[in-house]
């Protein structure tokens, strides 16, 4: 492959900086813009000081680090460049190799070349990559278990053993006219039962992996100067919070995030239902609903201010989906006393569901500690019961394709329908946990699961 | 030493990032924390593949490069730490350090451990600094030139001359009853005449040497709605031209600065002046008008569609500094014919001085090509006759306080001074010149030096 380089370490002033240059001939361009030793000579795994020249300029001291194929991330010869990090410097360096010889690299090329390699499937390679976004402790364990192997194993020994009977079930066919079965139905049936298991299983994981991937989706609603602006930004601005913007090109808006003990948790935009005077009035409000929805953690604030039967008609005319955990909130529970309060709240609601009530002032910035608790331990009711997490939408598909064209084959097997009918959906379940791991893939499947990787990896 | 830990690559996403630990304890922490091969036993710049380890949680799966002292950076024993450029588990990874036992790393204190370890001296660590700072050619390459030793070695080697004559001298006092000279006073004089040259050259090289690190000041200035803004902007957005926001800690302002090749312009905000009516009323603005006096360049803008003799007797009556290029512009020549033209301009004022005149069109882009090549030009005049550039204000401070003392010095030789008297400016003198290759240090220069350091260097 033709020698690819570019920048490993994020962009910016720092101490060092890291330029990567793999391919069949990354050794030889070094070796013309090196002054220090000839690092064809040299063994792998090895390290060496010296100059980067452009001419006879000086381009800065370096130190280089050697791989060499196939021991190396990628399975190709390797070159990492330690200079100063400087984006000026850079520039150079990254220039003076591509002087020499070596391509700019496409984002996720070297870790596409891994999986050329066989170093890594394609699962693994996109666990790097979210490895890298990871945010927190949740989504870096999901990540690095998967990079570690996850899934990959058990879908690839699911996917042999169906092989098996799939060739099976395809001999039969080039032997139709004697009428043999090669293939044990039973056995083949229990196969394809417990397999359709394994797979409900992982689809069912999706929705956790991605709350742990995005974050668990909060929306606050309530009327207009009930309190959600200050709510949200005194939860943001509790100690222990950490804030951050996410401005992402995966996700197509702006929105608050906050990360409590390793969760992150996303506040939905309820901008169109505050403009709003009037709550019932905000289902009109299409888009803003359709986003509140799909909170898994729903805010709902009232005034403590306002009387008991006021708030308790309100919210029971508000229609929560049957996932979402609500918590009541009464709000601007300062030094005048309220006009309800939360015990008389939670009696009244409690015949339509079981709902948490609490008083809070955002001012005084009381309860807003037990608040972030009662967030919290709606949250961990998440995390139950799966071995592995899936997290990626890509595999989401896949493991649908396969579960639906399994159902097919067991209901085949069931009805006795004829081999080649159950062989083509066979067929089907095969080539879609196949692309899974990479054993099968299209180049489109790997530009865009490459794409999503940033340059340099 | 202690062992300190930080990341010495830029904080990010990205493919890789690099953790950095020294110190005495480097390879024993780093062996408590990374599952793989004893680091202990293995050999200086090697590469070792394994994972780093908390507790029984896997952190990360890394590479490390292993540097045992004296043969690393700042002679220390150093492990670098490639792991994956998460902001996560860079945090991670780092406390993982920690917890084993690392501090974590001050400012440029890596570096500082190779200064008072004797790989470097204090001037080629500034140029350290000054070249993960460098954003362009020229400063890229005054740091680097400084970095391989620049006027260190002109300055050790004169100070060691210097302390020669100094310690015969302190013999003389040593033996003042009996009246004898050891030291030549000749040979003496011809040593401090000669290092004063030395010395005022390094001095005067300082001016292009800020420029260089700075950028080159220029004003633009003129009456208001003659185009000012219209022009800078013009000027920015030109093609070849890469324009930055510069807003440091080192600059208590934010302005626009441009690059053309590889020289950095800066462009003094003459706000203050836009603001009013008149050119002349504008020499009141006094926070403005100072900062034009430091303009290298001023670009003068007139409207060519003023009458011919308003706009000389506006000119002549702008008092410019001395040192200042001045060119005038002729702004707004569109389609419409002006009142003046730009021969007649420079014909007018040339009984003042040499000055160029140029009609431009902002609006159709007519000769802002011929704007940008003349300014390059007036700025390349600068570049000239110096061996060695001097472009750190503390190297400044202290040639300027060897300087003096020396023509002390010079003065006392030739007026016959008693030796005690010179001795004591001599001391002086050496303290200065010591000072800028830390062969003279305190603390509170180190600490000065160091804090400018980014963390991990």
């Amino acid at each position: 492959m033709h020698t690819i380089v570019a920048l490993a370490t994020a962009q910016g002033n720092s101490a060092i900086a890291i330029v990567r240059m793999s391919g069949e001939d990354a050794i030889l361009i070094a070796d013309k813009i090196f002054k220090g030793k000839k690092l064809g000579a040299q063994a792998s795994h090895t390290i060496h000081f010296g100059k980067i020249m452009d001419g006879d300029d000086v381009v800065d001291e370096v130190v280089i680090s050697l791989f060499k194929g196939p021991n190396s991330y990628n399975g190709e010869d390797t070159i990492e460049i330690s200079c100063h990090g400087s984006p000026y410097i850079i520039k150079r360096v990254i220039e003076t190799c591509t002087k020499a010889g070596a391509q700019l690299a496409l984002p996720g090329e070297f870790t596409k070349r891994a999986f050329m390699n066989g170093k890594l499937d394609l699962s693994h390679a996109e666990a790097v990559a979210d490895i890298i976004a990871s945010e927190n402790e949740s989504q870096h364990k999901m990540a690095l278990r998967q990079m570690r192997g996850g899934y990959s194993e058990k879908i690839k020994s699911l996917r042999e053993e169906l092989i098996d009977f799939a060739a099976l079930m395809e001999l039969e066919l080039d032997f139709s006219e004697e009428d043999v079965e090669f293939a044990d139905r039973k056995k083949f049936l229990d196969l394809v039962s417990q397999s359709l298991q394994v797979i409900e299983k992982l689809i069912q994981s999706f929705q956790l992996g991605n709350v742990i991937k995005k974050g668990i989706p909060i929306a606050i609603i309530g009327k207009p100067n009930v309190g959600k602006s200050t709510l949200l930004n005194c939860l943001l601005n509790e100690e222990k919070a950490i804030v951050s913007e996410i401005a992402g090109t995966t996700r197509d808006f702006i929105e608050d995030s906050l990360q409590i003990n390793g969760i992150t948790y996303r506040f939905i935009d309820t901008a169109g239902i505050r403009e709003t005077d009037d709550i019932l009035e905000a289902r009109g409000i299409e888009r803003s609903y359709e986003k509140i929805k799909l909170a898994d953690i729903v805010l709902y604030l009232a005034d403590i201010h306002k009387p008991y039967q006021e708030i308790v008609e309100e919210f029971k005319s508000f229609h929560f989906e049957a996932h979402q955990k609500v918590i009541i909130v009464l709000t601007k529970s300062d030094d005048e006393a309220g006009l309800c309060n939360a015990y008389d709240i939670e009696e009244a609601v409690s015949t339509l569901c079981k709902r948490i009530t609490l008083e809070i002032s955002a001012k005084h910035h009381r309860n807003i500690d037990k608040l972030l608790s009662l967030i919290e331990k709606q949250a961990q009711t998440h995390d139950r019961g799966f071995d592995y997490i899936v997290s990626n939408a890509r595999h989401l598909q896949a493991f649908q394709q396969a579960y639906e064209s399994l159902l097919q084959v067991q209901k085949g097997l069931l009805e006795k329908v004829s081999g080649e009918f159950i062989s083509i959906d066979i067929r089907t379940a095969l080539q879609a946990l196949g692309t899974i791991t990479g054993q099968i893939s299209s180049e489109d499947v790997l530009s865009s699961v490459f794409s999503r990787f940033c340059i340099g990896k």
